[in-house]
């Protein structure tokens, strides 16, 4: 990871076949006024996630066209946060995507994402 | 600011009347793998600055309940970034508000956004 990624990191990811999840533990430097994480910071994860999955489930480099994210409980400073992302369908040009974001306790954001699918990536080791 | 802000800024602020107007400009922390700015620190930057749009407006903290993003064009690295917002509606528990972030050329997300309204702030030097 490099970026925006990397300077709002570190970021965790784990892989269980066609599942990609992503999780990290936000400090001070995530949150706002309010002593919670930052909606936004919230909103540039998941959307991360979704994007990830992507590349992940079919090996395709994706920007995001279009994200509707529902807040539905505060994301807590120092509680490890996760998300995942589950692609609804796509064709060649686009995909749509549902992610969730969940910390200990409780569902902290909920999001529908549509992407535009950009190149295909290289499996990784192989000669496409 | 503080947190997520003070993290991935600078960020600047200017208020003409009832106008807030948010900028900054983006560089390679704020990228992602495509080199352009990552869609998420985009997402973060219009979330802040309709929140922010709420807090000089209405005298009011508010936090994201939804938010609805459409991706019209790149941001890209080092030309100066805008958000602007328009409170579109409220009444005591929530408020509508419509986002809208742009560079030098052309227009780069579309937002409207549902929040709910806290705590009264105290006006600048007043005693509320």
């Amino acid at each position: 990871m490099a970026g925006f990624a990397a300077a709002n990191g570190p970021w965790f990811e784990k892989v269980e076949g066609d599942r990609l999840i992503r999780g990290f533990r936000p400090v001070a430097r995530h949150g706002n006024a309010l002593g919670i994480v930052h909606g936004g910071m919230l909103a540039a994860f998941i959307d991360s996630a979704m994007g990830s999955t992507l590349s992940h489930v079919l090996r395709r480099r994706a920007v995001t066209v279009r994200l509707t994210l529902d807040y539905l409980m505060p994301g807590r400073i120092g509680e490890w946060l996760q998300a995942e992302a589950e692609l609804l369908g796509h064709d060649e040009q686009m995909a749509q995507v549902r992610g969730r974001l969940y910390g200990p306790r409780h569902d902290v954001l909920a999001g529908v994402g549509t992407f535009a699918l950009l190149s295909r990536l290289r499996r990784p080791g192989g000669r496409r």
